[in-house]
C-alpha cells in the first residue's frame, strides 16, 4: 500500500511540476474545460436546443476531437473537419440519389460497393507523404461522414436535413474552438516554432564551448549540465516538422505574416542538427581512454578555445539574427556583423596550421629524446586524438556558412 | 491545364510505386473496406437492425476511426476505447444520479462542474509523457463520451439504455476491427520492429564500407548510394519509439512473447543512432576541401579498410543475432563468433599506433626534404585529416561494445 501511495505521490508531483513549469499547459486544459461548457449550453438552454435539433451532440464531439494545444493544430483540425465533412456529405447525397433512383433491389449493392472502394482509396491516400502531413484526420472525417450518411440513408427519410444538422452543428463546433484557442491565451505553433530553433542554437552554442572547456581541464560542475543540451537538438526533427506543418495553417499573427517561410526554419533546424552531430563526436572524445599528456594539451588549448568561442558567438549571432527577424535596417548591421564573426574564424582557421607546426614539433622532440618503448605509441596516438578536435570543428563551420546563406535568404524572402 | 495534368499524373505515379513498394498498404486499405462493408450489415440488414437499434452508428464510427495500419495500433486503440467508454459512462451515470437527487435546480450546475473540471484534468494528464504513451486515446474518449452522456442525460430520459447501447455497439465495432487486422494479412508492429533493427544495422555496416572504400578512392558509382544508407537511421528515434509501444499491446505471436522485452530494442536502436551519427562526420571527410596526397593516403589506406571491415561484419553479425533471436544453443555459438570478431577488431586497433608511425615519419622527412614554405602547412593539415580517419572508428567501436553487451542481456532476457 505504501508503495503504491508513493507512486501515486510521484505520478502527481511530477503533474505539478509540468504545470509549474510551463503553466500555459495548464491554461490549454482550462479553455478546453470552458469550450466544453459553453457547447453543452445548447442542451441545457431550451431557446439553443430547439434551433439545432438533437444533433447538438456533434458540436460537443467536434470540440473534443478538435481542439489541440496550438492554434495551428485546431486549425488544421477544423478546417479539414469541415471540408471533409462537407465534401463526403455532398458525394454521399449523390451517390444515394444515383442508388435510389436505380431500384430497391440495386440500392444496398450501390451503396456498398461505393463506400468499399471510396474507403479503399482514401485509406491508401494516408500512406502518400504529403497527403499524411496536411490532410490525414480530413480522410479520416472522409470516410467517417461518408459512411455515417450513405448508411443511414438507407434507414433515414430526410436525409438532407440530417447533412444539413450534423454540418452546421460542426461550424458551430469548430467556429467555437478556433475563437477560444485563438483569442484566449493563444499558443501559436510559429512562435513556439520561432523560439525554439534559435533556443536549440543557444544551447549548441553553450555545448561546444563547454565541451572544449571541459576538454582542456577549464570546466566545473556546473559545466557537466550544460554540456548535454546538445542532446535535445539530436532528435529535434520530428517536433520541428509537426510545429512548421501547424504553423502553415496559421493566419498572420504577430510579427508572422501568413505566407511565413516555415521551411527555411527546418532547413536551419537540419543545419542545427548536423551541427548537433558533431558535437556528439566532440564530446565521445572527452571519454575517450587515450588521455593526452597536459604539455600537448597546453599548446594547442589557445587555438581551440579561440576557435570554439568564436565558433559559438557566430553561433549564437546567428541564432539573435533568427529570433529578431524584422524588416528594420538594423538587421543588415547584424549580419555584416555576423559575417565579420565568420571571417575572423576562418582567418583563425587559416592560422591553424602554424600552431599545429608547433605541437607537432614537440612530439618529434619527444620520439627524439625518449628510447622506443610502449610509451612513445601512446604520445603519438595522443598527438592524433588532439587534432581530432580542430578538424572537427571545421565541420561545423561548413554547416555554419551553409547556415548564413540560408538566414541571408530567409531574411530577404520575409 | 497540361500543367495540372502532369501533376496528378505525377502524383498517382507515387501512389502506384508506393502501392508495388509495400503491397501490405493495399491490403490494409483493402481490410479496412471489408470491415466496413461487414459493419455496415448492420444496417442493411434488418434482424441485426433490431437487435442493437439506432446506434448501430456507433459501431460504423468505431471501425473507421480504430482501425489502424499494424495490430499493436488497432488493439491499442480499441482497449483504450472501450476501457475510456466504459470509466466514462459509469462516472457519468453515477453523477448524473446524484445531480438528479439533488433537485431540478441544481442539476445544470452540478453537471456542468463536473464536466469542466474532468475535462480540464483529462486533458492535463495527456501532456504527461507516461499518459501520452499510453493513454492519449483514451483519454480523448473519455472525455468524449462523459460530455456525451452527461449532456444527454440532461435531456434522454431512459440514460442507462443509451449508455448500454452505445457501449454494446462500441464492442462490437472494436471486435471486429480486432478480428480483421489479426487474422486476415497482419501487419504485427513488434515484427517490423524486429525486422527494422537489423536492417538499419545492415544499412550502417554498407555505409561504413562505403565511405571508408570512397575515401581512399577505391569507390565506384553505386557506393554513394550505399553511403547515403545511414541518414536513415539518424532519424529514426520517433518512428521505433512509436512501434515499440504498439509493440507493447500486442499479444503473442510468431517468436514473440507477450511481455518481449521491446525496451532492449529501442537502446539497440540508440546506439545504432550514436553510430550513425560517427558516420555522417566521417562522411563529412569525404567532402573536405583539404585533400590528402595519395602517399599519405596509401600508407593509411590498409589499415582503415581492414578496421571498417571488421567493423561492419562485426555491426552484421550483430544485426543477424538480432534477427535470427531465439532460444536455441546455436546462439551462444554466435555470441562467441561475435565476441571474436570483437576481439579482432581491438587487436587491430592496439596494432594501428604502430602503422601510424610511418605516415608520421614520411611527414617529417618530407618536411625536411622542402623548404619551409606554403605546401608545408597544407601537409601538415592534411596529416591530422588522415589520423581523423581512424580515431573517429573508435567511437563506433565504444558503441558496438556497448550494443555487445545489450545484445546479450537481451538474448539473455527472452
Amino acid at each position: 500500500v505504501v508503495k503504491f501511495v508513493t507512486k501515486v505521490w510521484k505520478f502527481l508531483k511530477q503533474a505539478w511540476d509540468l504545470g509549474v513549469d510551463d503553466p500555459r499547459k495548464v491554461f490549454h486544459c482550462l479553455k478546453v474545460g470552458v469550450a466544453l461548457m459553453v457547447v453543452s449550453l445548447f442542451y441545457y438552454m431550451r431557446p439553443l436546443y430547439d434551433g439545432v435539433g438533437g444533433s447538438a451532440i456533434w458540436a460537443v464531439m467536434t470540440v473534443v476531437v478538435v481542439f489541440e494545444y496550438t492554434v495551428g493544430g485546431t486549425l488544421y483540425k477544423c478546417l479539414n473537419r469541415i471540408c471533409a465533412t462537407f465534401l463526403a456529405g455532398f458525394l454521399a447525397l449523390g451517390i444515394h440519389w444515383v442508388a435510389s433512383h436505380s431500384g430497391h433491389r440495386f440500392e444496398p449493392y450501390i451503396m456498398g460497393i461505393s463506400l468499399f472502394v471510396l474507403a479503399s482509396a482514401t485509406t491508401f491516400s494516408r500512406f502518400i507523404p504529403v497527403v499524411k502531413a496536411r490532410f490525414d484526420y480530413g480522410c479520416t472525417i472522409f470516410i467517417l461522414t461518408y459512411s455515417l450518411v450513405s448508411v443511414s440513408g438507407y434507414r433515414v427519410e430526410h436525409l438532407l436535413n440530417v447533412a444539413h444538422e450534423r454540418l452546421s452543428t460542426i461550424i458551430i463546433g469548430t467556429c467555437l474552438c478556433i475563437i477560444t484557442s485563438m483569442l484566449v491565451f493563444p499558443v501559436w505553433a510559429g512562435k513556439e516554432l520561432h523560439l525554439l530553433i534559435p533556443r536549440n542554437m543557444d544551447k549548441l552554442a553553450k555545448s561546444l564551448d563547454c565541451c572544449v572547456a571541459d576538454y582542456f581541464g577549464h570546466g566545473d560542475d556546473e559545466s557537466k549540465k550544460t554540456l548535454n543540451g546538445y542532446k535535445c537538438v539530436l532528435n529535434s526533427k520530428a517536433s520541428e516538422e509537426a510545429m512548421a506543418n501547424f504553423a502553415r495553417w496559421e493566419p498572420a499573427h504577430g510579427r508572422f505574416n501568413f505566407r511565413h517561410p516555415w521551411k527555411n526554419y527546418l532547413k536551419i533546424g537540419a543545419s542545427s542538427r548536423s551541427c548537433a552531430y558533431c558535437i556528439e563526436t566532440l564530446t565521445s572524445c572527452l571519454d575517450s581512454k587515450n588521455q593526452v599528456p597536459e604539455s600537448i594539451k597546453n599548446h594547442l588549448s589557445s587555438a581551440c578555445m579561440n576557435l570554439s568561442s568564436s565558433s559559438s558567438s557566430a553561433m549564437r549571432e546567428l541564432a539573435k539574427i533568427v529570433s529578431t527577424m524584422t524588416r528594420s535596417a538594423k538587421i543588415d548591421m547584424v549580419v555584416e556583423e555576423m559575417k565579420n564573426a565568420v571571417q575572423e574564424l576562418q582567418n583563425d582557421l587559416q592560422s591553424l596550421p602554424d600552431l599545429l607546426i608547433q605541437p607537432h614539433d614537440v612530439v618529434v622532440k619527444e620520439e627524439e629524446s625518449t628510447t622506443p618503448n610502449s610509451p612513445d605509441k601512446t604520445t603519438e596516438l595522443v598527438q592524433s586524438e588532439v587534432t581530432v578536435m580542430p578538424l572537427m570543428e571545421v565541420i561545423p563551420l561548413v554547416s555554419f556558412a551553409s547556415l548564413l546563406i540560408e538566414t541571408a535568404s530567409r531574411i530577404e524572402e520575409s
